[in-house]
């Protein structure tokens, strides 16, 4: 016999149990509150899912998640175009999008390199950075890579590849979290705080 | 423009954040995952919901979950016909299917009277019981209801509709869990524990 007495019920909780953070007691508790509920729900919740799987795109341009083949933060008018921002990851998009405080337009390199989980430079958008980098006029190109070994051997990386651009080259702040008190924050961090100090006006 | 540039995206993360115990970040870490893996992971989760969901019936007999029309456990020559477990969901028949101490067949009532909420002895399957008690032979009926007032109102109900069964009628025993020490179960359990002593043999 089948642990759940239902072959059909044990599939459900295997694929669900297969998802990030997702065991077999909560796949259980899932599958068994999509029975209690209207036949409707799983439908909506596997058309969403299947039609974001098999439709979603990389925008052409940016290598960002987009519904389109251009996304929208490309096609939008009012984006500064002159000023790039170069993220590891589509999540690094939405996290400053949230912000608010940048209003140009984006890179989405597909990771950071990371030879011991053999993610060499091929793998990643940076050919084809270099190549907007001449293509398209940059007044400045930011690196927002994460504050990591693997993020500065990028950073480093793509710094020697754009030795041709004529614009500026900057990268991220690292420093002490806002609000933070300094006693709570790590040697390098609160080091790298004190010697990127900026002038108070 | 979309919380995440994407509608597909952002439709898929509301279906998700549906699921109990299911918040708009974990769901976002959920589609963001899928939309890593490859396409057939997302159909063979989406297949395994909604054939769940369409195919998955309840028992004609028990009215437990089954892939067919009498459930697996009814229809397993090898258990015991003459005793019966009346338990409130089809989590319980899981429960008590796991401990491997029960080798009767169930009825499941799909809930306990609990006027609060709106359950009145007609939503669950309580005249199903009635019913399977006059035409089954059973032995004995066990009452495995929640150890709540509703359970103990359901069971006291239970018992009035059966005055015409002639078998046993017994309810599982209350008492403090194996492994436990004495100084930290609580009064009520303790007590029904005193109560409801038995032999030592």
């Amino acid at each position: 016999m089948a642990e759940y007495s239902s072959i059909l019920l044990e599939k459900a909780v295997d694929e669900l149990a297969k998802l990030p953070g997702i065991g077999r007691k909560t796949a259980l508790r899932l599958a068994l509150h999509l029975l209690g509920e209207e036949k409707t729900t799983t439908e909506m919740l596997t058309q969403a899912l299947s039609n974001m799987r098999k439709n979603i795109v990389l925008c052409r341009h940016c290598y960002n998640i987009s519904d389109s083949d251009i996304c929208s933060i490309c096609s939008n008018p009012k984006r500064d175009n002159g000023l790039l921002c170069v993220v590891a990851d589509m999540r690094d998009v939405m996290a400053i999008e949230r912000t608010s405080s940048f209003n140009g337009v984006y890179h989405v390199l597909g990771g950071v390199i990371d030879p011991i989980n053999g993610v060499s430079p091929n793998d990643l958008k940076i050919k084809e950075l270099v190549e907007r980098s001449i293509r398209e006029e940059f007044r400045e190109i930011i690196l927002a890579l994460p504050a990591t070994i693997e993020g500065d051997t990028t950073n480093y990386y793509i710094f020697k590849m754009l030795k041709h651009f004529k614009g500026d080259i900057t990268v991220i702040a690292k420093g002490i979290s806002v609000g933070d008190a300094l006693e709570f924050a790590d040697e390098v961090t609160l080091g790298r705080s004190i010697t990127n100090r900026v002038p108070f006006n």
